[in-house]
């Protein structure tokens, strides 16, 4: 039994996903695959890298996640493979593994590079605009189907990485930025539990708005109220009870937020 | 081999879905998983009910249904497990398995509830704002893994009932209402063949439209007229062929059908 | 291990897909099961048909293709099975397979058509309006259960063809069409490497706007750049770097496309 995930910007109308899944059942036909995200905005590395940070931890040991968010296809942008922790990735060499690289070294986990510059684990025929299917599924499928990673190519030490805007120590607080909106309008930041600790006196401030105090649970307060606590991975989250905080703040990714303490 | 279903309203760009995946997975690694729907509309209760009344009886016997729809994450509602007639599920306590236990108990199946109250079958992490990923997911796959319903908590007698909207009786023939528009914008009612029957001369009245007898199929009308009849559940259905009857009456959920025999 | 794919028009919310799947794991409990898409515009037959040429070769040989956009619903359209190549197909016979069969016969490959006329073989109720539950999914259960291709029903010969549109030869070039616009906005056309080989100096005329050049990869060009290139089909597309060319040019599906060679 091995397990893989996909993450991509392909959306769910191509087929391209499902030619992927074809893709690697063909090499490894006893994978369980399981979608992360087919939805990424196109082109978005940060947000699949950010997305990755809060999934991967939940899958089991030697899941192989293959990742195509990738800008750079058919430019000089190098296909690798990575061990980070007990996880194994697929990815293009453009930072979207970053995030999950700094945890890794923060907890002393160790983390591998490879170059997939061996051809005979890619499909035979190569398009420049399809890697996903050509070079980054077949790769998935040789892990899944028990090849090492150090074989898949060669060792590297220089792969690319974002740089991830980080909070500030303001004299009243923190300031850092909006980093995702998810599906239901939650407003997630860059700023964090180990930023404030509880801190249920801290005033958040976010366009124009100022919401007094922290929560613990949107069940303290009436359906529709606009509150400030932490996310389900520790991030400092603005969200309306059962509604939409980005809409009703018109909230956006990068926007400023203050926190005063 | 054990089957587990996903129905949330957590829509498809954020991961969450697979990180429930992930986690099934991590307790019991031969679950094959599917999604039922995760573009339930936020918090509502009610629409997951009526989709997971249709969708349920097409698995196979011992599905493990995980639910979660859940305006009540980090409030006091409980988290439950339940055993409908031959198959099993996982729910925040809201009243999300009101319709398949109106059906279960009109049939004299079994039902049996359990409050999911002992802590190690959970992550050992329990965020206040994604209890799909904590609890539901986690107890899904103990189930998944052969655990025991009775084993995941204690026995309950009091779970969370909705009010389901039924039809009523007047003088001319029924009064109901809309209770669904799907995809392809078929508007469906509660008013059901059980109440009716053939009825090829009924008149159906709906946002100020009349529409004169129902037929049996689509094939007895040109594209793009509008018709009435009895959809794949059994409910009576407002439909234009090949086209969306919701696109064209402007009809939403809750808006009155009227229908004279 | 069998392997199974879905191909719909019926989205994902309303928890169709879903059954679909309950239906083929009741009959053939190990069967992998992936989605090629979803989201194929309602009746859109033609673009389904597109898709799978796109996406089947890529699946393990004796996969099963189990296709559901069927505006015939309900009329005397028949449900059918075939064999095309190495692979095996359940759909409604209104030409969905035709790009299939066309390019079957090109290569002299077999193919095989089968009329689903064994009411065994599908589930014992029949809504008219959602076959794929109640006939296509449960035949393409048995054939994952191992039942073969010519005990579903009778041979037929008269299968269903749509007339594909063809590029024409003109006295300067070619003459073809829009087919598909994807998740990024590349606008895909009917005209292939096979018309134009290399063709660095083709000149690419769409929606007023002319190309002046084909180039090999995105990465010859600077983001936002208009482009024409080969796509992961061979086919010619017009694609903006990192960007969507529909958007720019407000193309769609059927806008006339010429190359001057």
């Amino acid at each position: 039994m091995s397990f893989v995930t996909l993450t991509t910007d392909f959306g769910l109308k191509d087929g391209n996903v499902g030619v992927m899944k074809g893709v690697i059942w063909g090499i490894a036909p006893q994978a369980q695959i399981a979608d992360i995200s087919h939805n990424i905005s196109p082109q978005n590395v940060p947000e699949a890298a950010l997305i990755l940070l809060r999934s991967v931890p939940y899958f089991p040991p030697e899941t192989i996640h293959v990742i195509v968010v990738d800008p750079g296809v058919g430019t000089q942008r190098r296909p690798i493979a990575a061990r980070i922790g007990d996880q194994l990735f697929i990815a293009p060499d453009n930072g979207v593994l970053t995030r999950l690289v700094e945890r890794a070294e923060s907890q002393d986990q160790a983390v591998t590079f490879i170059h997939l510059d061996k051809r005979q684990y890619w499909l035979p025929n190569i398009s420049n605009v399809f890697h996903g299917r050509d070079i980054f599924a077949p790769a998935g499928g040789h892990l899944a189907a028990g090849v090492p990673l150090e074989e898949l190519g060669s060792r590297i030490e220089d792969s690319i990485r974002l740089s991830i805007p980080q909070p500030e120590r303001t004299q009243q607080g923190w300031l850092g930025q909006v980093i995702h909106i998810d599906h239901f309008g939650n407003i997630s930041t860059n700023i964090l539990y180990d930023h404030l600790g509880e801190a249920p006196d801290a005033e958040v401030q976010l366009r124009g708005t100022v919401i007094h105090g922290l929560v613990k649970t949107f069940g303290e307060r009436p359906e529709s109220d606009l509150i400030a606590l932490y996310g389900s991975s520790g991030n400092l989250i603005v969200s309306v009870v059962n509604g939409s905080a980005a809409g009703r703040l018109g909230a956006q990714v990068g926007d400023p937020v203050q926190v005063k303490l």
